[in-house]
C-alpha cells in the first residue's frame, strides 16, 4: 500500500490526470446505460459478508468466492427445480458460508440451499411478490408488501399483518417520501421476533395525475403528492409480534404534521427509539418507546435549530442501553454516545469536519466504525472511535474510501478510489485496518482510450468564508492559444458533492466525452451542499438558489478570466436541483450565458413536496417572498439565451406541472424556450435511453453554443 | 359592378398580385390573434336579417344600422338596469327590426327590448348559463344545457326536459363529435312547439385524461374519447313537447354502432327526417319519423358507397312533403328533390362540379338557393335552381362568393373576395342578384404595407387525372438570379381547401410575413381534399396520407425544378392532418427535406376517434396494414432532417398521446425529434398566444433551414 500512496500524492501535486492512448471515447462507454458503460465503470468488488461471520463472499464472473472455493451460479441453480428457478431467481443473502437464500419470482418463494449437500434445506413462500422482501435477521421470516398491505411469511405460510385495508392507507412501505434516511417501511428486531412497521394514511393527500401513455387509451395512475404548504399524510408505527400475531401501535403524539424517523431497536427487543420532528423540522424529540405496550418511556433529548434539524442516520446501539447518535448540534456532524438508563451523553468526535457515514460497532470492545472527511472535504476515510473518544484512522491513501463492515465488525472491505486511481477494494481487519486480501484493483477504467485533461482549481465562496473546489475538464488536444466554449455542469442542492478526490475527481464520464467534442467542462460545488458544516449548509434557508448561484458565479468569473475560454460561448447544464439552478442563473445573469440545458427542473418550489420543500423553504404561506423570488416559472420573461428544458412525463419527484407551468408563462411573457419530453421516464432518464438523452444535450450545445 | 369585374379579370391574367408600399409586415398584423390582425382581416360586413324580414341590420362600430337609422349599443344598454347588463350582455337576435333580444350572463336571462319605446317588452330567465342558448323560432323558448341536462326556459320559468340524470349520459348536446355537419344538440320545429334533441349515452366510452395544470395541484378533467375500433357512444333522438312537457323518443333501430345525423323538421311539425348510417359509414337510410309518437313512417331511400357516405347538409324542406337533399351519388355533390308522399326523386343539378352549400328556399316560388364551384374549383358562386331544374347564377365577378340569406329568401348578402380584392359585401335581391346596397368594400386590407408576390401554378395530380393548383408566395424583393429556401405549408385532409380564388388566393397572411423573412412559401391542395367529386376525394380510403403525399411530391418536384429554389433547403410545415402529412413526407422522402414543423399531428390513426377515423380508414381490426403503413409514430426511425413537433397539452381532438408516443419511439429508434408544448391549449394555439407560436415556427426554420 505504501508504494500506491506515494504515486497518488505525486499525481495530485500536478492536479492533472493525463493518459495518452488511441481509442476515442463514445457515448456508449461514457454514459450510464450505454452498452459499453459497465466495462469502464469503477464499480467496487461485488459481494457480501456471510451471515454474522467475517467471511466475505465475493461475487465474480465465475461465481461466488468463499475462501479458496468457487461456487458457480449453475451449482446453485441445479438444486432448484425448473419451476423454482424460473423468472429471475436471485441471491437474497447468505445465512452463513454454507447456506445461501435464493429468491424465485415464480412461486414467490425463497429457498435456502445447503452448498455442502446441494439440497434445499429450507423455504419460505409468499402469496405474491410486490417489491422488496425484508428477511428477519435469523432468516425465519420475510416481511413484504402486497398492494397496500403488509405480510409476514414464515415456514407455516404467509399472513396479512394489518387487519383493516382502507382506501389511501398503506402498510409497511417507506414514508415521508424517503426523506430523513428512510428507505424502507419495516424494521425487524434483532431476535427476529418483533417487526416494527409504518402505517401511512394518505387519504387526505392530493393526488397528482401521472398519465400512462402505453395503455391503449392513455390512463391516469395518480400518486399521492403532498405539495409544500398542503395537507400531508399521517404516519403511525406499529409493532407486530410473530409469536402471537398481535399488533401494538406506539403511543406517539398526534401524527398530524409530525415526522417519525430513524427507527432503532434495542438489542434485547425491549425498546424502540424514534426521532420525531415537528412539521417545521426545527425541533426533534428522541423518544424511547416500550416495545411491549407501545408506551412512551421517555424523551431522552431534544434538538432544535433555527433553520432545520435533519436526522438521517438511525441510532446505533452498542448495548441494551447505550447507542450512538449523529448530530450537527455543534455545527458539524459528529458522534454522541447516549445512555438511556442514565440519560447521559458524551460527544465522541469533534472538529471542523463531518461524520459522513456510520457503519457499526464491535459490542465487545465498544468501538464504533464510521466514515468522515477529516482529511479534507474532498476526501473520505474510515475511522474507529472508542467509547472514551479515541479516534483511529483505518484507511490510508489520499482519496475516497467507503466501507462495508461485517455484522460484528471484525472485518471490512475498503473501497478506495483516487483522482488517478479508479478502484481498489481490499478486505481488512477492523481492529487495525490491515489488508487481508485484495478483491479488486483497476487503476484506469479507460485503459487504451484518449482521456481529456482533468484538473482542479481552488476558489472561495462568494462570501469569502469557505474554500470551493472547481474541476476543469479540457479536451485531450487542448491548446492554450485557442479559445473554447465552456459548459458549467452543476447540481448545487443539499446532500450532494460532485467534486471529490475519487477517480477523475468524481467526473461523470459523459463529461469527458463532451470535452472530446471540443468543450471545456466545469463543475464546482457551492454552499448548501453536503458535509461542510451547518454554516456552509444552512445559508440556503428560505432562499433556495440564492447563495448557491452567487458561488456558481465565482466559478463563472474564474472561467471568464481564463485566456482560453471564449466568454461569448458559456453554457450551463444541470438536472433536478441543477435544472432549477441552470434556469435561475440564466435568468438572473441573462447576458452571460449563450445556452443552457435544464433537466427535470423545479420551476416553482410551491409545486415541490412538503418534506424537502418545507425543510429548506418553510411553507409558501410562511415565506411568500422566498418562494416568489426563487420561482423561475414566474421570472422566465427575463430569458435571453437559448434554453432547453427536459422533463420525464411520469416524473413523480419533480412533477411535470413544474416545467409545463414554466412553458405556459414563457408564452405569456413572449420568450421562446426549447423543450424535450422523455415519455414514460421518471425523474431521471435511465437505462439505454440515457444515451439518447446525452445525444440530445450535445446536439443542443452543438446547435447553439459551438 | 361592371368596372370591378373588369379589374379583377385583368389582374387575374397576370396571376400575380404586387403592391408596393412602405411598411413591413409584422406577426402582430399577419397572425390571427395578433394585436393588429383584426385591422387587416378581410371580414365581411357584420350583421343579420331581422326575424323573418328582408331587413338586414348591419353591425358597425357606431351601432346597428336599420335602414337609415343607427341604434347605438348605449341606447340598448340604457334600457337594462345595471344588474341586467352586467357580465357581457350581448345581442342574441332580432325578433324584428324594432325588437332586439339581449342576453345577459349575470342573471342568465334574455331581454326583448323594444327600440321604439326603449322598454323591456319581454324576458326569459334560465336557471344558469352553460354554453349555447337555442331560441325557438318564435322567440318563445330557449333550449339550453346545464351540466349534463337539457332545459327549456319560457315566460313561466325554466324546466328540466330530461327526467333522469345518469352518469355518462348527456342531453341536448352535439353528438358524434360534431361530424356529419352536427353542430348542436337541439332542433326546434318551425312552430317552436316541439324540440328535437339528442340523448347520448357515453358511459361505455373510454375516458381520455386531459390534465389541467392551472389548478394548485394538476387535476384530471377526463373526456369521453372513443378511439377507432373501440366502443362508441349510443345516441337517441327525443322530441319534447312544450305544450304538455312530454317526451317521445324516435323508435329507431338499435343505437349501437349507428349514427343519427342531419335532423330536419317538416314545416308542419308532423315529421322528423333523420339520416342514419351504419358504423361502417357506407350505408345510409333516410328515415321519416312521426313526430307525435316517434314511429318510423318509412325509409324514403338508401345510399351506399364502397368507400363511404357522408351526409353533411340536412334536408331542406320546401313544402310539407317536398325537400331538397344533397348527395354525391352521381360522383359529384348535387341537389335532389324528394317527395315524401309520392316517394319520388328528381335530380335538380348536374355536372362535374359540386354544390358546396345550401342556403334556403323561397317556398312561394319553390326556388332553392345554393353555393357551388361550377365556374372552376378555385371559385364559389351563388345560384338558384327552380323545382324544374333551371339553374341561374346570382353572383358575378371571378372569385369566392358566399351568402347569407333572409329566412324567406327574399334577399341575401353576397360576401365576395378575389385574389386581388379583399372583401366586398353587398345586399342583393334573391330573385335576380341585383345589388341593393354596398355594405362593405375594402380592396386591400394591407394598404400601405409591402406585400410579397403571390402567384399560382397549374399542376397535375400524381395519377395524371386531376388539375392541382399550387400557390407561390415570393419575397417582395424577389430576385430570380438568387436562390431561396422554400417552405411547403400543407393540410391535405378531407373537407379542406387552402388555395382558392379569394383574397391573395386564400393565403393566410402569416405566410406573407414568412416570405418577407426570405422564404418562398408554397401550398397546394392534393387529392382527398374537398368539393372535387368522389373519385378525387375517395382515393384516400384505407390509406390516409398515401395519394395525398404523392400529390404533394408533385408540388415539391415542381419547386425543385425552379432555378431560384435552393433544393438543399426545402422545408415543410402543417398542422393536424397537415402535421401528420409533414411527418409522413419527411419520413418517406427522408433525403429531400432539411427541416419540418408538425403541429397537433395524428401520429397513429388508431389513436384518433371513431367517426372520422373509421370513415376513412375502417377500423384497425379491419385494416391493420393501412393503419401500420400510415403510422408515423412507428416509422419515426426513418427521420433524417430536423423535425419540430408541436402539441397543445389539452388537445381534445388529436390527443396528446399521439405525439408522446412518437417521442417515445424516437428514443427507442435513436433519432432526435425537437418538441414544443403549448400548455393549456387545445387542438390549435389560438388567441394572442398564436403570435408566439409563429415566432417559434419561424425561429425553427431560421435555425435549421435558412
Amino acid at each position: 500500500m505504501k508504494g500506491l500512496r506515494t504515486t497518488i500524492v505525486a499525481a495530485l501535486m500536478l492536479t492533472t490526470v493525463t493518459v495518452s492512448a488511441q481509442k476515442p471515447l463514445t457515448l456508449e462507454n461514457t454514459v450510464p446505460g450505454g452498452s459499453e458503460f459497465r466495462k469502464h465503470y469503477n464499480a467496487p468488488a461485488y459481494g457480501q459478508f456471510a451471515g454474522n461471520s467475517d467471511i466475505f463472499i465475493a461475487t465474480e464472473s465465475d461465481g461466488y468466492h468463499i475462501g479458496d472455493a468457487i461456487i458457480s451460479p449453475k451449482q446453485i441453480d441445479k438444486t432448484l427445480t425448473d419451476n423454482q428457478k424460473q423468472h429471475m431467481s436471485y441471491i437474497v443473502g447468505w445465512q452463513n458460508a454454507e447456506m445461501v437464500w435464493v429468491y424465485s419470482k415464480k412461486g414467490s418463494a425463497a429457498y435456502a440451499i445447503n452448498l455442502k449437500t446441494n439440497t434445499i434445506a429450507d423455504s419460505i413462500t409468499q402469496i405474491d411478490d410486490d417489491g422488496e422482501t425484508d428477511f428477519s435477521p435469523n432468516f425465519k421470516y420475510i416481511a413484504y408488501c402486497y398492494g397496500s398491505d403488509l405480510y409476514v411469511a414464515g415456514r407455516n405460510g404467509s399472513r396479512k399483518v394489518n387487519a383493516d385495508s382502507l382506501p389511501g392507507v398503506v402498510y409497511g412501505q417507506a414514508v415521508h417520501r424517503n426523506e430523513f434516511g428512510i428507505e424502507k417501511g419495516t424494521s425487524w428486531s434483532e431476535s427476529g421476533r418483533l417487526l416494527a412497521f409504518y402505517r401511512m394514511d394518505e387519504s387526505m393527500v392530493g393526488e397528482y395525475p401521472i398519465v400512462d401513455i402505453t395503455e391503449r387509451e392513455a390512463a391516469v395512475k395518480p400518486i399521492r403528492y403532498p405539495m409544500a404548504g398542503d395537507t400531508s399524510h399521517e404516519v403511525q408505527i406499529g409493532i407486530y409480534n410473530t409469536d402471537n400475531q398481535n399488533i401494538v401501535y406506539l403511543k406517539t403524539a398526534s401524527p398530524v404534521n409530525r415526522y417519525f424517523t430513524n427507527i432503532a431497536w434495542s438489542p434485547d427487543d425491549k425498546l424502540l427509539l424514534v426521532a420525531e420532528l415537528n412539521r417545521e423540522q426545527n425541533h426533534l424529540w428522541l423518544n424511547v418507546y416500550n416495545a411491549t405496550d407501545g408506551s412512551l418511556v421517555k424523551t431522552l433529548f431534544e434538538e432544535k435549530n433555527p433553520e432545520w434539524v435533519e436526522p438521517c442516520i438511525a441510532p446505533l446501539f452498542i448495548s441494551n442501553s447505550q447507542f450512538v447518535w449523529v448530530s450537527e448540534r455543534d455545527g458539524f456532524k459528529h458522534l454522541y454516545l447516549y445512555d438511556i438508563n442514565k440519560s447521559t451523553c458524551k460527544q465522541l468526535t469533534r472538529g471542523n469536519w463531518c461524520v459522513t457515514d456510520l457503519y457499526g460497532c464491535n459490542r465487545a470492545s465498544g468501538e464504533i466504525f464510521f466514515q468522515a472527511n477529516a482529511e479534507g472535504y474532498l476526501t473520505r476515510d474510515i475511522y474507529k472511535v472508542s467509547p472514551k473518544g479515541k479516534t483511529t484512522r483505518l484507511s490510508n491513501g489520499y482519496g475516497v474510501h467507503s466501507a462495508r463492515f461485517s455484522k460484528a465488525c471484525g472485518r471490512f472491505v475498503d473501497d478506495f478510489s483516487a483522482p488517478d486511481y479508479a478502484i481498489l477494494s481490499t478486505l481488512r481487519n477492523a481492529s487495525d485496518g490491515k489488508v487481508i486480501d485484495t478483491l479488486k484493483n483497476v487503476r484506469n477504467t479507460y485503459e487504451g482510450y484518449t482521456l481529456p485533461i482533468i484538473k482542479t482549481v481552488n476558489l472561495k465562496s462568494a462570501d469569502g468564508r469557505f474554500d470551493l473546489c472547481g474541476r476543469l475538464i479540457l479536451p485531450a488536444d487542448f491548446d492554450s492559444t485557442k479559445t473554447y466554449p465552456v459548459i458549467d455542469y452543476m447540481y448545487g442542492g443539499p446532500h450532494s458533492q460532485l467534486v471529490d478526490a475519487s477517480w477523475l475527481y468524481g467526473a461523470s464520464t459523459w463529461k469527458m466525452y463532451f470535452a472530446q467534442q471540443g468543450y471545456i467542462m466545469f463543475t464546482m460545488d457551492n454552499r448548501g451542499t453536503e458535509s461542510r458544516g451547518v454554516e456552509y449548509e444552512h445559508c440556503i434557508h428560505r432562499r433556495l438558489g440564492t447563495c448557491e448561484m452567487e458561488d456558481q458565479m465565482v466559478g463563472i468569473n474564474y472561467l471568464r478570466s481564463l485566456p482560453y475560454v471564449d466568454t461569448t460561448r458559456i453554457g450551463i447544464h444541470g438536472w433536478s436541483f441543477g435544472g432549477f439552478m441552470t434556469i435561475s442563473i440564466m435568468l438572473n445573469h441573462n447576458t452571460e450565458f449563450k445556452a443552457g440545458v435544464a433537466g427535470g427542473p423545479v420551476c416553482d418550489w410551491s409545486l415541490y413536496e412538503v418534506m424537502y420543500g418545507e425543510r429548506y423553504m418553510d411553507t409558501p404561506q410562511e415565506n411568500p417572498d422566498g418562494y416568489a423570488r426563487n420561482c423561475v416559472a414566474d421570472s422566465i420573461g427575463r430569458l435571453n439565451g437559448r434554453l432547453l428544458v427536459i422533463h420525464g412525463d411520469i416524473d413523480p419527484v419533480v412533477v411535470w406541472q413544474n416545467s409545463l407551468r414554466l412553458l405556459q408563462n414563457a408564452v405569456e411573457e413572449d420568450v421562446l424556450v426549447d423543450y424535450a419530453v422523455y415519455p414514460q421516464h421518471e425523474h431521471n432518464v435511465i437505462g439505454p435511453d440515457r444515451v439518447h438523452l446525452f445525444k440530445r444535450i450535445l446536439q443542443y450545445f452543438d446547435d447553439f453554443l459551438k
